[in-house]
């Protein structure tokens, strides 16, 4: 093995290579990006943290290291890593479901960030990235929108200041109506205050500043800081007015310090038990971090390594269960601030994480009578915008297969859960494929006047001839539809008095396995049984390649002909009977 | 609802169809192949039975009621039902897993027909007959070879006279080996002298018989009788030598009657536990069954509906629960030998059925002394006809995908047994074809001279254009390999200075999911960003009036063509701007 090169090194650690070209200017933008990511973060970590079911610290623990590490080699410039949403509820799904308690929980998320990053570092280095690509669609759009509601209904119970738990949609609605009696009135006022403040935030105050002749980088800072404002407000007024004596909950005692250094436990059933749900994690994850990079570095003419991504977000979830945090990934909401407030290196997701770490630092003891009613309100506002139930009416107007796929997946993680409704979405969306190509569709086709080109006999006025039947199978071939093919013949060549040739065009045909080898085979000689001689037209270089490697050519009545209209020209006009073995049209080589 | 005429009948009763038309000729010519296939039949039965785990008579009762029931709803004309070696060998694994014994465990057999024949009528109503296609060939084929030598290897006991037991190669070896001390003398003479009987039978008798002038039909008749031969004798053999009390084991003590009126038990836990292992015999067993079922009656220009074929296999299955069977099918040699003995309705296989129940009224007192390691010797050589490790040879000559699929199955089915071999080997082909389509074969296309063809530049010498770019997707553009698309045309426009239009030829292209459009958009804008036109040409009608339904058309910054010598002259020529919105080329009609 050869030395490795700089370019080397600098595919595996990204950072050697911008790093080089790094300069003040750079600086000054990522740093800027940096306060304002860093506003938003500090009570997104808080909040995420109690939605995974973990300590506040957590949060703010996961949103240092994983930080520097992706800054170190992720391939996005701006993608801002960090505890999201969609994965803290699946990190509650996936720890409750063992029953654990306490320190015991927040043990298991840091085995469950090492276990999925160990999964994505895998998945990188063995280039295992198109695995992500059997998430559909319509399973992400459909499995987003269901976890966004469910956050949201999980998190009413801290806004009406009752207990509440659960992982489906049945139990959380049960839990919230049973104990409603129990509500706290401070905490209902303080929560929906804050709501109503944070949708104000959303869609007013940024549009009146700008009228109030704030700049738009000053007016982007302000609304972002939002959520910090509604925190110290709220948090000022239950000191002051004693509210935590009357029953609003409050996050109590966060210890005060940098990230500490841990090592995940190495209980192996404890792993065993986890690696299903670190496998969700991962992929999911890698998904939605992999599309918000995509989309933001496409505007901006930059192009990310999906693979590289893997090792990054693989590294940062490592640094995550070493010290102290759960499992990270690209947040959406956070990226798209990040590059709007002009972020241009990974750098600046560097200079958040010194942010965030001083906040640990500094700022833990003032924490102490903020409101988890707050924090609650914080992360409804953040997941409503991940609801998209339009993505049903488009599904439905594009599609039944895909529409089936969204809506089984809405309703199945709504109903069983985060892990069982996505998996069970993309299991169906892969049924539905294989049995689409079950039943290929399949068009008898004849030549476009004036022209070499051939279409389907129901859709144009083509010529034709009786002598002559012309199937375009529009399907590669293979076991889940060969017996298809054989049946469709068979039934068409039934009662055709005056056909002599059978053409099989392949135009359409990428692929021809085993299975349908042997179904081509047996209506080779149940034609030539029925005195009708079988020929392709249009066969790909590389299925042809396949063909060349068997006896199939060699006992075909007919004939092999570079393209349709080779054959209609052969064919066609004169009588021609079977000849055994290949012949070949003048000067027709089929491949390619 | 109408009132069901005949004909609709017929086409779920097609006893009514056949029957009518049945005469004198054609009974004679059914008996004759009744004969022959009882006399085969008996020893098979009873020594599938003893295969399957289960006393011997019920293998003679699953030779009776079912062969009625296939003969009133079967449409195969030749398909001889009742016991056969694959399945019965299902059948001792799916209850070996419950660890049943004795009168249970012949319980748990006639639950298990009941489902299975309940699971094969449901596939026939609600037409899911299809499902048998995800059987590819390759599965099936190294799934019938495994099963067969573990078949052969489990009834190497019985030659031997030593107790074995195993569902894999390793436990089946294992047992032999430790247990080789115990060989018992006269079983084993008796157990090789039957199988170098029949093997020879199977070779030489019927050329020897013919020389010695024996007429076709006398001649095969003889030869099918050389099991039945073989139980005669050595029964003869044990009674005079009194071989039973030397350690012979016989069959002992066989009901005499008719087979009973059972009613399988509704213990639910039982159903449960064993649905899934019938599920697994239903599909295989229709398989095989139609598989022969249609070789054969391709012979005869006649036709079998696998729809109608479960409805048949289903009811043949229910018969079996009901009269103290177990699951039957299809059998291939049976129905090879029914047809080559000139059987010409199903009515044959009722004849059959008589025989059989003839046999168990009156030779059961007969069978007391017949030697276990006659009917293994039996079962033995049947069954190793059914090995044929050529099929690995084949595959690995075609493609490295089908190959893996076949050495799998086989693999996976020695080592851990029947029901994990199949199912492994059918997940494992669809993972396969799914990861094949995950990274489409892409080619870049130009014109064949003098032809409006257009074929892969790197196949052929074509005529291209350095302003015109045209990518043929050898491809449905679905979830798993939209990104892949995306890539690849990123990939390819970098640095492709002259280029202004690129050309997507579709002709390949049988589906474009909800997935795929959202990239083709991508694709769509990053080209318009990057001043390039993106086209489509030869968009099949399916696929075209797919897109209409959506804003790609009216977003696509260039045309759709019919073909793609339309999109080569339209654009190749002269240089023509980006148009906003879809126009057409004259005359073209982008569908079918």
């Amino acid at each position: 093995m050869s030395k490795p090169t700089r370019r080397d090194l600098s595919r595996y650690v990204p950072l050697l290579d911008w790093g080089r070209r790094y300069d003040q200017a750079t600086l000054g933008a990522d740093l800027m990006a940096a306060v304002i990511v860093t506003i938003m973060l500090i009570p997104q970590s808080l909040a995420y943290a109690l939605l995974a079911g973990l300590p506040p610290e957590m949060g703010l623990y996961a949103s240092v290291a994983p930080l520097l590490a992706y800054a170190v080699f992720g391939t996005s410039r701006t993608l801002a890593v960090g505890p999201v949403a969609v994965v803290s509820l699946m990190t509650a799904a996936a720890i409750g479901n063992l029953g654990l308690e306490g320190a015991e929980f927040a043990a298991a998320a840091l085995v469950l960030a090492g276990l999925s990053g160990v999964i994505l570092l895998a998945m990188g280095l063995f280039r295992l990235g198109f695995l992500a690509n059997f998430l559909s669609h319509p399973v992400i759009a459909g499995f987003i929108t269901a976890s966004g509601l469910l956050i949201a209904l999980s998190q009413m119970g801290h806004v009406l200041g009752i207990q509440t738990s659960g992982d489906t949609v049945i139990e959380l609605v049960e839990g919230l109506v049973t104990n409603l009696p129990q509500t706290n009135l401070p905490t209902l006022v303080i929560g929906l205050a804050t709501l109503a403040f944070l949708f104000w935030v959303r869609r007013g105050l940024k549009p009146l500043l700008r009228r109030l002749g704030a700049g738009p980088r000053l007016a982007d800072l302000l609304a972002r800081a939002g959520p910090v404002a509604a925190v110290a407000v709220s948090t000022a007024a239950v000191w002051a007015f004693g509210l935590d004596s009357q029953g609003v909950a409050i996050v109590g005692a966060v210890p005060q310090g940098l990230p500490p250094l841990t090592l995940p436990s190495f209980d192996l059933s404890l792993w065993s038990s986890l690696a299903g749900s670190a496998l969700l994690i991962s992929i999911i994850g890698f998904v939605e971090s992999v599309s918000v990079a995509q989309t933001l570095a496409a505007k901006r003419r930059q192009r990310i390594v999906p693979d590289q991504e893997l090792i990054g977000l693989g590294a940062s979830n490592i640094a995550a269960s070493l010290t102290g945090g759960y499992p990270v990934t690209g947040g959406f909401a956070r990226s798209v601030v990040n590059f709007d407030a002009g972020a241009e290196t990974p750098a600046a997701g560097a200079f958040t994480a010194v942010g965030i770490g001083l906040a640990a630092l500094l700022l833990t003891p003032l924490l102490w009578f903020l409101p988890k009613a707050v924090l609650a309100a914080t992360i409804i506002v953040a997941v409503l915008s991940l609801v998209d139930l339009h993505v049903l009416r488009r599904a439905w107007g594009y599609s039944r297969a895909d529409f089936t796929a969204v809506a089984a997946t809405i309703l199945l993680t709504l109903l069983f859960g985060v892990e069982l409704g996505v998996s069970s979405g993309v299991g169906l969306s892969i049924v539905l494929h294989l049995y689409r190509t079950s039943r290929p569709h399949v068009a008898e086709v004849g030549r476009v006047p004036e022209t070499e080109h051939f279409r389907n006999i129901n859709r144009h006025d083509v010529l034709t001839d009786p002598t002559l039947l012309t199937i375009r199978i529009d399907e590669s071939l293979y076991f889940a539809n060969a017996r298809f093919l054989e049946d469709y013949v068979y039934d068409r060549i039934a009662g055709a008095e005056d056909l002599r040739h059978v053409v099989l065009m392949c135009s359409a045909v990428n692929e021809i396995d085993m299975s349908a080898l042997e179904s081509l085979e047996a209506i080779n000689h149940r034609l030539r049984d029925t005195g009708l001689c079988l020929h392709l037209s249009e066969v790909k270089g590389p299925v042809m390649d396949k063909l060349r490697r068997t006896a199939f050519l060699t006992e075909l009545t007919g004939q092999v002909f570079l393209s349709q209209y080779d054959a209609m020209r052969a064919l066609a006009p004169k009588e021609s009977p079977c000849q055994q073995g290949p012949r070949r049209a003048e000067g027709s080589n089929p491949t390619g």
